[in-house]
């Protein structure tokens, strides 16, 4: 096969309508990037094939959706107004701004250099004398000339209502975790769910990021789907497993092939001091292996955290063993957004037919597929026939009409953006009332009753 | 039927899990509200029919879904940067802030007097001099000493990057819209629609409101669902006499009451200054009428506006007619929040049964309700059965599994929460292989194999 490059997926993924530029028109805004008509819908897909086997089908869990802006004592509970920062430093010479442990990282990584499993507890004062000690120079100018220091809150900062004080400040949300936590006795009360029991929230956060970048991969603004499943103490690590394979799984279903998904799991040095164990899925994106999922035992570290700032009770009572605890945490968090990357990786190939034409795909599962079928009238003279066939699928399936160019061309066109499955209308049809299904990886073809369409995609569909 | 009340509605909405008070363990933010485990799969299946409809089985329409935070200059060119902002004054005695149109409003309807059509178009000297003519009295403290109106802006500002300088401000979107019209080259390259043709999306946007309120009807943060539709000039207004049949057909299919909802078209001195003709579709909320859906035929204002600002040509080409021009565009923008909330209320209901007991049901149409399927076991000792009943269902819908209770009262507790069937599973299901399907609003039962229950409720759920 030739070579996934970045290159051809970007490109790819811009001239196709799945992501463009964001604000493009202006010159964009910073690593910001819009889904656009093919992008929605495998984003929407990615989305509902989480809520399906996490939400739906789960026997565990049930949904939220909570507001992006919260009352800011909720990040005091939570640590972010505290701790939420990254240690950033001017260049003296050029005024540009660098995050140091970032600077050294890449430093040591060019030079060969070890530097232990993470530097995430190195004080300021050590990697301050890091890189004078080693001269690391300003990645922009060259020169050896730093600030000290300085922390930098990494959430958005907004003002609600009609001054612009202290007292209006509020923040747009940094994760959808909290949301969840500051309404776990309103769930399990409205739900009457008995631990264990989990809430899953999909939406938006942001982090004034540094350093964004690698296409969607890491962006100020994305969308977080996130599991925080409440359990009895002791029995967290039990859970902990469980969870991991579940996310491996869904993934494996989904496509993602055994050597493009790892684990990695977090050394003792490098796990928060409130986790007792944190697993990454990463995936191998074409620039290297990239955190997909972070699985975390999180302990009774958030409940506690906001029972003690609020006030409020969050404990649960076990009515049957009689005990009362603040539950235990286990939280599976996935970005939609590099999740959708992801995929689109994965699906890309190139694939040399008979006779030594390429051809695109993307490998898309079924249930991922941005277009399920594409309706293709073999003539214009037909389109009376396939609009019916259209209007009829597309009751259940988002569906696209083509009719412009040869059926060769136009099968290439739905390769190329995924499409499982074409349906090709032509001078038989009016005849025998049946159309030529074509399969998108194995190009076979068979004929169907129009009819039976529903059936046989039901089954196809299924998942 | 007994009164029905947004008491009421917001407080079953709080029991059941449909919508809780955002940040409620911290006395709650303003006027933020948290969708439960029920308001979410509400929220997501208004969400999922709109789309269904606009997109999926149109034939005219894509989607698109855009970042949050835009290039500020989106915002110069839709005139929310210049115009976007509301009429305030303080009181100097109690140093209060008001909108100063909606205190003259206020003022008139309780005096009955009529203003005429609306007060939009007063000037800041006109509503200065009507409070001070008619001793308008300061609604918290009742003295008469304001000062001059001020005009504040309705954006939420943040700062994206390391400095909080006014090169890196930027705002969260006040509308979905112009998303979709900065895209329109984009979508329209990678689409290959050609015109008529619309975009759609589905998104939170931010409006600094000084006022929010009334619930969930008009809230700071709010997710709105838009299309832009673009249309060759001079068939705008038989494309927006399309629309706005097709919105209001809509929601009735959805199951709002003819009594429920009306049109009220906007006059000419109420229009926008770039609006050809404006109509709102307005539900009849306890409260009285609201606007849920505002119809808007914008003509190329926006196109163009993002043209002479860009400098980016926005013009399409008709290839069939070697004609260029800007598209003119139809509007229907939908609120997704006030859109549930205008659901639940239409759907609630309080019965007399025979025997004199009360019920409360939410009439939810099966499309809408949370829970399609209550799977209920009639004893624990066939919670085996009954679990693989609910297996199977969920595969395909929202399900709840209940064994708590006397029948009765688990019929009750589904009712209240709109569930359109109930599948009990008895002693008999063991022998024979069937449940009792019991329907939600004539509470008629009818005995269904369990083999036969894919097939009778896709039926049941087809939409």
């Amino acid at each position: 096969m030739a070579e996934k490059t970045m290159e051809k997926i970007v490109a790819l993924a811009k001239s196709r309508g799945f992501v463009y530029p964001g604000s493009e028109i202006y010159g964009g805004l910073a690593n910001t990037w819009d889904y656009g008509n093919l992008g929605v819908e495998l984003k929407n897909n990615v989305k509902r094939a989480w809520w399906q086997k996490f939400v739906q089908e789960s026997p565990y869990n049930v949904g939220v959706d909570c507001a992006i802006l919260m009352n800011p004592q909720t990040w005091v509970a939570s640590g972010h107004l505290g701790g939420f920062s990254d240690p950033l430093m001017d260049c003296k010479e050029c005024h540009e701004r660098f995050r140091a442990d970032k600077m050294i990282e890449d430093y040591a990584h060019e030079n060969g250099i070890d530097l232990g499993d993470s530097i995430d507890g190195w004080s300021h004062e050590q990697m301050e004398a890091y890189i004078k000690d080693k001269e690391i120079p300003c990645p922009t100018c060259g020169k050896h000339n730093f600030t000290e220091i300085r922390e930098f809150n990494l959430m958005f900062k907004t003002f609600q209502g009609v001054t612009e004080d202290a007292k209006s400040v509020v923040y747009l949300r940094p994760e959808t975790a909290q949301g969840i936590f500051v309404n776990f006795k309103n769930v399990q009360r409205t739900s009457r769910k008995k631990i264990p029991f989990g809430i899953c929230q999909v939406g938006k956060s942001f982090r004034n990021e540094i350093t964004p970048g690698n296409f969607t991969f890491r962006t100020r603004e994305f969308e977080q789907m996130e599991l925080e499943f409440f359990c009895e103490p002791d029995t967290d690590l039990e859970w902990f497993a469980y969870w991991k394979q579940f996310c491996l799984d869904w993934l494996k279903a989904l496509g993602l092939k055994e050597e493009e998904v790892r684990y990695r799991d977090h050394s003792p040095e490098e796990l928060s001091h409130y986790s007792k164990a944190t697993t990454d899925v990463e995936f191998l994106f074409p620039f290297g292996w990239g955190e997909l999922w972070g699985i975390a035992d999180r302990t009774d570290f958030d409940l506690t955290q906001h029972q003690n700032t609020s006030k409020q009770d969050m404990s649960y009572f076990d009515d049957e063993k009689k005990i009362k605890y603040i539950p235990y945490v286990i939280e599976p968090s996935l970005g939609a957004d590099r999740m959708v990357l992801a995929f689109l990786c994965s699906a890309y190939d190139e694939e040399e037919l008979e006779g030594g034409d390429m051809r695109t795909v993307l490998r898309f599962h079924p249930a991922l597929a941005p277009v399920k079928i594409g309706v293709l009238p073999l003539s214009k003279k037909l389109n009376e026939g396939a609009e019916k066939v259209y209007a009829q699928l597309s009751k259940k399936y988002n569906c696209e009409y083509d009719e412009r160019g040869n059926i060769g061309k136009r099968y290439r066109r739905q390769d190329e953006i995924g499409t499982p499955f074409c349906v090709t209308y032509d001078f038989e049809s009016e005849e025998d009332g049946a159309v030529t299904v074509r399969e998108r990886d194995s190009m076979a073809q068979e004929r169907v009753k129009i009819d039976e369409l529903d059936a046989y995609f039901a089954k196809k569909f299924e998942w």
